[in-house]
């Protein structure tokens, strides 16, 4: 039974087999969006706030921080971000960046135990990142990609994935700190993109007995309904074995399908998570129930 | 590759590990409908017909005819309803009922290979049941209880199956025309009967090598927001293995679930289904094309 346990300095969140689906919100990341770019740029981390705030009310487990924003100073902001996040909320964090500097940054500044986004199965990368990820003590997502680039072929993903476990290991991480990403790809352009994706979630769990995570939007790219075909595809995976996703938990058909695969994983005690989301407002409102008491107060 | 091949008299469909997902509609069934049941009793098939046709609309690729009305004639109504319904439609049918003698009246004016619905694993039903299967070259729903009930144990409900499968291919009857049904349990009253009903399904797959059905919202009974659980465990049901179900094609919920299933499955070809089912109406109406190409026109 494989857990990987994140922190905060006061907090703990556990990925696993047995746990419910844990939801790395991706929200904080400039790419893309030229507002928060050019805010995150100057200082100016208040759209950062109210992204982190957003997410957690929307029900995410971890929110994965990145401040890839291209000539500006990006360990600065990474460990900045961070900083400011880890000030208001406790929830873990997965520090997401590709440059060595910034993991370093936002490793040094940050309280409790990260996830570090990501190493791949290139060698000069396994190099520099994996002794980061014990030094600080982190735990690390595993892109199964390497020099050759990523592979169609689900065995050679599956390889990649294991030889970075291994590398680990002869870095003193054990497999409960390796989260493997199989590296989703679109349905739309590669039709048998979603059954491999499932099959390799199964074997990377049976076989590699390793947590999971992905870009689960990647699935749907180029389609219509993207939020529908995230939903199906969210709850397969979590169905074949995947523990997390860094995923936009304000979508809430994808959020209703990770509730129901919890349910039916044995993941949400007695549903109880699923019927206080769902459950219809007169039967649970306070107030409803002060006017039926009050009613039956005044027949009495 | 487990192939069941069911007919009316001039459509043929496949269940099938390699087959978009069978949905079979479950509308027709008087059970809990006094109206319909009153009007079946009288020999008026009225309804019967719309909801043959509004279930077809919606997707189904089968229909279930039950006619289960207390102290009503149901040998004839049955026999008359499915004459009715291969009157105007060419969908096969699966043939509902727990009394031998409407079995085979329905069997007797059948057009094609129709699905008998169902044979426990009870000698005394497998012995009058499975002679009826063979005699009219049908298809068999294996409900996975015996004389013993509903085992909690999914290991038992396999062996049960199991046992179906054996007595079948006694009668001459292959595994590819042997449906198991391993019942559902609601997943609110016990917590593990999800997951334990996944792990089935794989096992029914990979080791019995069949194709399985369900009555799939039973899985939600009890709980809020039925067709969103209904849709999850669909979806992860279709993901682990099942390759068909009954349900009411008229809850669109669900039917996205088992969409998004069949391009996750690789059954949806360059995922036509779901780009004819999802696409933007401008860009799919025809009106939309015929007014885009009159402005060219007019400005050529």
């Amino acid at each position: 039974m494989t857990r990987t346990i994140l922190s905060s300095a006061t907090k703990e969140i556990t990925i696993g087999f047995d746990a419910p689906f844990c939801v790395i919100g991706e929200r904080i990341n400039p790419t893309g969006r030229k507002l928060l770019s050019a805010e995150m740029a100057s200082g100016d981390y208040s759209r950062v706030k109210l992204d982190a705030i957003a997410q957690i009310e929307a029900g995410a487990t971890m929110l994965d921080v990145n401040a890839g924003i291209p000539l500006a100073d990006e360990p600065k902001i990474l460990a900045e971000s961070i900083q400011l996040i880890q000030s208001f909320t406790d929830i873990p964090l997965s520090i997401d960046s590709s440059i060595i500097e910034a993991l370093e940054a936002g490793l040094s500044v940050y309280q409790g135990k990260a996830l570090v986004n990501s190493v791949t199965g290139e060698e000069e990368r396994l190099e520099v990142v994996l002794p980061l990820v014990k030094k600080y003590g982190a735990a690390v997502v595993a892109i199964s990609n390497d020099e050759t680039g990523i592979s169609e072929d689900p065995n050679e993903r599956f390889k990649v994935a294991k030889k970075i476990v291994e590398r680990a290991a002869d870095y003193g991480i054990g497999r409960e700190d390796v989260i493997v990403d199989p590296l989703i790809m679109p349905v739309g352009a590669i039709n048998l993109a979603g059954r491999s994706a499932l099959d390799l979630i199964s074997r990377l769990r049976n076989e590699l007995q390793v947590n999971t995570t992905c870009g689960a939007s990647n699935i749907s790219f180029g389609l219509p309904n993207r939020h529908g075909m995230n939903a199906a595809f969210l709850s397969m995976a979590a169905g074949a074995g995947m523990t997390s996703a860094i995923m936009n938990p304000l979508h809430s058909e994808e959020m209703h399908a990770i509730l129901g695969a919890n349910v039916m994983n044995g993941a949400d005690p007695e549903c109880r998570r699923w019927i206080e989301k769902f459950r219809e407002p007169a039967a649970a409102g306070s107030e409803g129930r002060e006017r039926r008491m009050t009613r039956r107060r005044a027949k009495g």
